[in-house]
Formats: C-alpha cells, sequence, structure tokens
C-alpha cells in the first residue's frame, strides 16, 4: 500500500488538511495517509525545510511526501515533483527542497505541467493530490511534467567558515517543541573542520566548551537526586538528526524556561564556533 | 472500507480524541479514521459548521462524520443522524448541521434513541461511536432513530440584503490559521445580488475595490523582488470554500501580522459590500 | 492487523512524531498507527500517565502503547515494557505507569536490554518503534528484555484520608482543554469514604455541595433560554474517566473563563472534602 504523508502550514484547526486527506482517499482508496506535521510557521520554507529533512528518511521508500507550504501557482512559484534517495517530493519550487538537495542528489526533478485542466484556489488539494496519486498508482514524473535541472535554493542557509578555518558562523534555524535551538551545523561538517582540535561555542553571552552525546550526560548521577539541580542546564549536543542544538536539561518553554527563552536565541540569530590551534595552546606553555 | 471522520472541541492534548478512535477500532477493526479537526474553539458551534461543511465534499461519498461539538445530551440537546449528499452526519441537535443544510437538502434526518441503552458521560464516545459503526456496517437510520423534519438553526448566520439591493450586510464567521478573515458571504450569492455592478467592500476604515482570484494577484511581478513588498499587503479573495475573506499576503500571526490582527477584525464583526448602481454614475458624467 | 498507539510531549510541529510513524511503516507496512496525544507538556509524566491511563482501555485488546516521555536512557532511567490488562506498553521507567499499575496489576515487565545492538540519541525512533513491532508480530517480552518485579513510582499521587475518615485531601492533577479541573479523587475511593454521608468539597474559597451526573444537570430547563445564564456555572462531576472534576458549563478559557481560571486552580494544588457526620447533626436538632 502506497504511503503518502502531508507537511503543510494549514494548522490544526482548519478544514484544509481534513479536505486533504478526504481527497486523496476519493481517489486511492487503498493509500495510507500520515501527518509528518500541519504547524509548520505560516509561510516558513526553512521551517518545513527541515522538518521534511529530518522526517522523510524513516518512511519507506517508494513513499511520496507532500509539502503545503507557499504553494500558490505564479510565474516566480511553479510547482515541482522530485525523486530522490527513493523518496518522492511533491511542492512549490521555492526552496523547501534545496536543503536536502544539498546533501543528497536528485534523481529526477520535473515542473508539473497539469494545470491547464485544474481550475483552483487549493493547489494542495486539487493539483498535488491528483500527482501523488498518480505516482502512488506507479505513473512516471514524465507524464505529469517536464523535466528541469535545477531548484530554487534557500539563501544563507550553509554555515560559513573563514579562510583560516578557526571559525564557523553558523545560525539559528529551529526552535523545537523543548524550546531546544537548532543551529544549521551538521555533525559531519563540524568534524571536518575541527581535526581534533578543542573549541568554543559561543551564543550571546554563553560559552560551551563540550558537546555532549546525550542530553542527560549533563547529569551527574553519583549526586543525590535531590541535590542535583539537573533541571535547566544548558549543554549543547548533536539532535537525533545530526545538527548542532543548544539544549536546556528537561525544558519546558512553560516553566523553567528553554534555551529559546533562557539564551534569549530565536531563529537566525548567530552561534559562532572558535577552534583553537595548537600554535596558541604552544605559546602558553 | 468504510471512513469515519472526527470534528471536534477536544483539543490536541487530552485523551478524547485516542479513546474515541479506540473505542471505534474496538467495534469495527476494519475502517478509516480521519481526523478533520480536534482543535474547534470549545462549543463554537459556528465555527464547527464552517470547518465541517468545506470539508465533508472532499471526501468519497458514503463516509461518516462525527461532529463531537457540545453534545451533551439533555432535554434541549438530542442527538441526531443525518442522510445529506450521499453523507453522513452524526451530532447534536445544536445548530452544527444548519448552514450545510441551508444549502443541500438533506436526504433524511433521525432523532437518535438509542440511550436507553447506554448510561454515558461522553456521548461521543459511547454513542456516536456506535451509531457510525451501525453506519459503517451498512445499517440503515431508522434503525437507531426516529425521522424527523427539521433541525436546530444557527442565528444570524446569513448575511442580510436591503430592499433596493444595493448593499449586503455580511459577518466575520471564522479567522484561519494565517489570520484570515472569513466572512459568511458566498461567491454565489454576491453574484447573484451583484450583477456585474462595481462595488466597494467596507471593513472598518479598510475599503476594497477588487476581488482577486488568488492571493499572489495582489503581487507585480515586474517590479524586482527585493521592491515589491508585497508580504503584509491586504486583499479580498473568494477562498476555497467560496466565501469571500479579507486577506493578507503571506501573512503569519506571530510575525508581519494578519488581517485579522491589521484591521482589528474578528468573529461577529461586519463587512459591508455597497454596489455601486449605473443611475448615481449618470448623474456624474 | 496490529494497532499502536502515540502518546509523547513531541509537539504538533516537530519531526519526531512523523519519523516515529515512518519507522513504525518501514518495519511493519501492515500495522495501524493511532495518535492518543503528542501535546502532553514537556517532561509532564503525570499529565501522561493521566492520558494513557483514560485513552488506553477504550482500544482492542492487544494494543501496542509507545509512551515517549522523558524517555532518554540512562542509569537512572531505564526502558521498560509492560503486559497489563491485556494491553502492552513501552516507555521509560519513570513512574508513566504507576497510576495505571495502582489499579490494575501488571502481569509482566521486562527491562528493555537490546541496547547494546542499538545507538540512538532518538530511543523512542530506535528503541520503542523496535520493541513495538516485535511485539506486533506475536513476540514475547522475555526476548527483548529480563524480568523484573517493581516500577518506579509517581509520588504524592494518592490522596489523603484523615485517620477519623471524616476528610479527604485530594490535588489537582490535570487541566483539560476546556479548562476543567480533574483531581486525584476517584468516585469509587469517594463513595468508600463517604458512606453516603453529606459533603462538602472546598477549592480555595469555592464550596460545592453537589456531585453532578453531568454537566448540563446545572441548567434549570424551565426557565427560558435567555434568562438562564447557565454558560460560565461552576460545578462539580465525576468526568468520564471516573475523577472528581471542578468544571465550568460551557467553558471557553479564551472566552468566557473556566474552571481553572476562574477559580485560580492549576495542577497541585490541593482540593479537600469535608464529610458531615450523623452526630454533628444530631447536635443542632
Amino acid at each position: 500500500m502506497a504511503i503518502i504523508t502531508l507537511t503543510t502550514d494549514f494548522g490544526e484547526k482548519d478544514y484544509f488538511a481534513g479536505a486533504t486527506k478526504g481527497a486523496i482517499y476519493s481517489e486511492l482508496p487503498d493509500v495510507r495517509i500520515v501527518d509528518i506535521s500541519h504547524s509548520v510557521s505560516p509561510f516558513n520554507i526553512p521551517e518545513a525545510a527541515y522538518i521534511i529533512q529530518n522526517a522523510y528518511s524513516s518512511f519507506p521508500k517508494g513513499t511520496i511526501h507532500i509539502i503545503g507550504i507557499d504553494s500558490e501557482l505564479n510565474t516566480e512559484n511553479k510547482h515541482i515533483a522530485i525523486k530522490l534517495d527513493d523518496h518522492f517530493f511533491i511542492c512549490a519550487n521555492n526552496g523547501i527542497m534545496s536543503m536536502i538537495c544539498a546533501e543528497i542528489a536528485p534523481e529526477k526533478i520535473v515542473e508539473i505541467n497539469i494545470h491547464d485542466k485544474i481550475q483552483t484556489s487549493f493547489p494542495v488539494l486539487d493539483v498535488f493530490v491528483k500527482v501523488s496519486c498518480h505516482i502512488a498508482r506507479g505513473g512516471t514524473l514524465e507524464v505529469i511534467g517536464k523535466t528541469i535541472k535545477d531548484i530554487k535554493p534557500i539563501k544563507n542557509i550553509a554555515p560559513y567558515v573563514n579562510d583560516d578555518k578557526t571559525q564557523i558562523i553558523g545560525s539559528v534555524i529551529y526552535i523545537d517543541n523543548y524550546g531546544n535551538v537548532v543551529t544549521n551545523i551538521k555533525r559531519h561538517f563540524f568534524e571536518t573542520i575541527q581535526k581534533g582540535r578543542e573549541f568554543e561555542i559561543s551564543a550571546r553571552n554563553y560559552k560551551f566548551k563540550t558537546i555532549y552525546s546525550k542530553y542527560s550526560d549533563i547529569v551527574n548521577f553519583e549526586i543525590p537526586e535531590d541535590k542535583r539541580h539537573a533541571g535547566g542546564k544548558k549543554l549543547v549536543v548533536f539532535n537525533s538528526g545530526g545538527f548542532l542544538e543548544i539544549a536546556v536539561y528537561k525544558s519546558n518553554p512553560a516553566t523553567i524556561g528553554s534555551a529559546s527563552t533562557l539564551l534569549g536565541l530565536s531563529v537566525m540569530n548567530t552561534i559562532t564556533v572558535n577552534f583553537i590551534t595548537p600554535p596558541i595552546r604552544t605559546i602558553n606553555n
């Protein structure tokens, strides 16, 4: 049975997500629809890109992912379908796929051209559903679009490295449900620049010299539980998506606070990593 | 496989929606349950009516829709099941279905009378699930209720037209996830009164003389992107449900604002349409 | 077809819930995944315990429940799988299951020990999914863990009764979507102490002498609707889960207010029940 996932900014209340699911079942009774998220911030393309990038690869090969963010068709916002990593993605050509495509080359990209048959003010329902069901039935991308080479990029999404490779300047790309602050610095990228050197991560006036391998590594379990005061401690980890993340142990934005609220960090803020090179250490000796 | 949809004010957190789904699967293992919305504002019947009206018709014929809003049984709030447009609706007789029934005549309405067998403080779980599964198994409405003629109306839901048909006074019935302001003026109704005349739509001290056919029609794509300042522009469209909507291009209530926040409009506020009749224009010549 | 439910604090926005569902379908294409709640407050174990306790029993026997709250593995937070009431529960040994286990004795508890094969920073995705699918395929708990006797309790979850049984001191354990205030006093417990006596329930400076059997019993339907002013009236019921609840009729936290906002009650606050014993009444005669 084909799987179609939904990632949208429709919110949890409106009829949009429900109507989309109804339209899919009307076309294709034997399909499995999975909600990834309908709570992407309105028109927030980097957020949607981050969510789909981290969710898609857990699904079986062949899964079809509808991404409904800023999907109104116009001369600058065409609809595309992409085959990549044996998954299919249907969305507007507005940058959403550029994060994934920067890591894995797409096998095929088509610009959807079935709009002459469809008059719509709800393109996810009318166009994306039709394309998804076509693919789910085993149809090829060539039938519903013409092949294109490139997709629109998201600007400023990659971290910056200085010439002598002593510094990474990254930025915050996502605040998660726990208020943890996710940067655009991925583990592999970090380690390639680091080459085993010590480092200092700066976020506002906070400094971190350790990246923990899990959140509870900040806890000293040898101290009795009532004297630890671990809840609320700030730390840095690579999260489950492989992104450098500034976190607060057992954070809750509504009660003890979170990395975002306690450090005053929000999307687009800068995070700096300075690598301490051996020469400097030699001088100190 | 039968489809049962859920539209409720249970919220995303509580156990109510989960328990309801469990009860359905316990009665009927081979059914498809689809969440339309659990985020209807508590006890907000017009909101629920708007959501179900716009979602239901995308589903296949024969779909069963449970609407769990203000569903506690009492002498003034009976439970009903309706067959309409080859769909089934199960809800309290509290006005929720009056918007749909004003457009499409129901084929059958029954007042559910199986309560003598059910002692419950959770009618959606105990009564609506039982009725839904009965219908999903092919059972008739007559078995679970007695036929009635009329349902309870929602007051003040239709827009008002003055005697000489120069003015429509509508009202805001819904604010969507993007903060767009949905009125009770539907396209067909508008055009029937308009008869091709020019018009001016007034919402507070804002005036609109154009209804766009899609949101991005407000954008002048001939101006370079960084000089357009299209985000945040106010406009009027007929939305995908066919309702006159005051929108803000690429709005986000949490950042650049929305039609609701920027124009100060909320549910029950008045929207006026004045039609400019040829006689007046003749005088000006 | 096996059913796997999800109860987590992942929120509605992040990729965590979507990725978890993808991982389940990747292991087991023919399974039914049901979201119970992803909106548990971060790291809030009593809240999760309340939700799963009230949702699980509506599901068919054999259902597998994943509870993803505070599930990072460490020396004090082991992973467990429990068979209880012919349902399966997979979670961290952090107290979540102690509310259910206090009422129904578990048939089997195992501490999961498959971690040597799994390196993970996302235990729900990597460990809980694997265990769930093992159980869904008919595997036994012994294969994935070693039997243990006891689980970690939640502190202060049971109400207190004084020695001469004239008083119950309970506490607020949950605020629901309507702002209703749920206490830890269950109907059976209440009635066992009450033994038919009259009572007075105190919450802050509010007193209640009646427990209604449903919300709308507070309404006097003999008064015309526009003169009733029932919306906003405070009352006490046993809710559909059997818990003593202080409610407001047709409450809406965002508009007319709710029991939580109007009475100023939040989680951990005290609710007292005083029973009026016959001797006192005799003196008054």
